[in-house]
């Protein structure tokens, strides 16, 4: 079994190798800009894992796995354009490099070309493969629509937000994994268990996502405390807090939030006081173990001898523990 | 053998059943509203027109077929953003009747669907069939890109704007046709003879589009003629007339072309005066009816009864000489 360490290096590698060619040249140059930029690359690296619990063979699986990072990064190309983003891992989104019109284009070259890398498997298993990757890229676009609409509503209730995560992130999360898993030749039941693992992990990576942003520790966070609230965007923690609140201590978070005078630092330190005053960070934590440890019983149902999941329990930690 | 009419029916017909539903709504009836704008169907009907041609089942080719005019619909509601156009076949554009990152996201949840439509084919064809399909998407996209380069330069030369038409239009007519070859399982040669009729009926096509909008009689045109020329568009007509003309004759159009003084009709009654006596006119005709004569040719190469090859004759017939 290789560590998530070691299975991120080796798509790193494919990735390296990866460049894209075409006319017009700086098109695919846009391309092999955004994909350079780096990341985590944890769908591909699911992928992987997915498909090593189960034995398969990993040669087979670095083309759609490096498909769906490929998905990712279209993804992330076009929601910096709608969300306006000009940074992205502290270099110029496309648009902003470029324009928008680039970033458009960029983004669905990208995609023709991640169907392309999905297609690369076995004949039996080219069907169920593009059915689960279709599946997951519409529900993306899904959870990305709820995720504006969002940003342009005065109350967003908690349970629209989890429905909205799971769709834009946790989604693809699982099907990485499932993917894997159908590569790998495993039967349903297996297939069922890790789709799950999947989905709960993710959700628990987006509450720590927006429990970082607002109780994160500055010095290990590698962005500043509080920026989520700045922007008044909606998370995990400022939902749950509109929940836990008595109408006037609602009241009082919502003037807090919508003012746009006060200077960011007082606006974070008031904000996660009332958090802090409502125990939102204890409901956030406690809510992300809940998904942790049903991640948990996901896979301790899964057929496996335990050594092999071993990399999953890894990577689950790591996301449940990271500082950034 | 179905005619166009007939065929084009058939798909209208189809497309006014599927209502895309999901979350969010209004996210799908966004779709459903580019989907329900009508438009002249032809890579839908190229595409049954090319599976009854080689005797293949026309039900079984109907989804593909849809999934055609779906990824088409996907490229409009993104070009219609970067082009800026409000309106589409007289009707309020995406982005104009809800918003960009609106075009943005229906584009791509657009994009998803085609994809899924053309996986309706048995499980022998599905490789093929997506392959050609990825193929052609690529080139539109990269016919895109360069038409917008096109818009930002100050000369094109007529080879590469040749070029950025065969990849953007002529491309997705013969890939259209060649799927339909596909669906009904006929030899390489066939494919290979129809694939270079739709391309060449495909340049013919956007030849004439051209030349409608600056030759084309008014009353029948259905849009106002000189359209291109009003907004300095690059167009076969207009690069014709700069390789055609000396530098004295270039300089002069080329300041005409770019007075944003002048009022609309003298610019296009100037514009085309120094068209006739280059004779532009002439020589555009001349191009589009040479790609129709080689159209003429691809399809008696075609190892198929006369008789069956006739609604194709007759589609290209009324593509050289439509008026609007």
């Amino acid at each position: 079994m290789h560590s998530f360490k070691e299975l991120h290096h080796q798509i790193e590698s494919a990735l390296e190798q990866e460049t894209f060619n075409g006319i017009p040249q700086e098109l695919y140059d846009s391309i092999n800009y955004v994909v350079n930029l780096g990341g985590k690359r944890l769908r591909p690296v699911l992928c992987l894992m997915g498909c090593e619990l189960f034995d398969g063979d990993l040669n087979k699986a670095m083309k759609p796995a490096t498909g769906l990072e490929l998905f990712h990064n279209f993804t992330l190309v076009h929601d910096d354009l709608m969300d306006q983003a000009d940074l992205r891992r502290g270099k110029y989104t496309v648009h902003k490099k470029w324009d928008p019109e680039r970033a458009i284009l960029a983004g669905d070259l990208l995609h023709v070309i991640s169907n392309q890398y999905m297609m690369v498997v076995d004949d039996d298993l080219l069907r169920e493969v593009l059915e689960l990757y279709h599946d997951s890229a519409i529900k993306v676009c899904e959870g990305q629509q709820l995720d504006m609409d969002f940003e342009n509503s005065v109350q967003v209730d908690l349970n629209d937000y989890m429905q909205m995560i799971e769709l834009k992130t946790a989604t693809l999360f699982a099907a990485s994994l499932n993917m894997g898993a159908v590569l790998a030749k495993t039967n349903d039941q297996n297939k069922k268990h890790i789709y799950e693992f999947g989905r709960n992990m993710g959700l628990a990576f987006q509450i720590q996502d927006d429990y970082l942003d607002t109780f994160g520790n500055s010095d290990k966070f590698g962005k500043t405390i509080g920026g989520d609230i700045v922007a008044n965007k909606k998370t995990y923690p400022l939902l749950k807090a509109y929940q836990m609140a008595e109408q006037k201590e609602h009241e009082t978070l919502t003037q807090l939030m919508n003012d746009d005078q006060m200077a960011d630092k007082a606006k974070i330190s008031q904000v996660k006081a009332s958090f802090m005053e409502l125990g939102v960070k204890e409901s956030t934590e406690h809510t992300r173990d809940e998904y942790y440890k049903q991640a948990q019983a996901n896979l301790a149902e899964i057929q496996v001898e335990d050594a092999k999941k071993e990399p999953l329990m890894d990577l689950c930690e790591y996301i449940m523990k990271r500082e950034s």
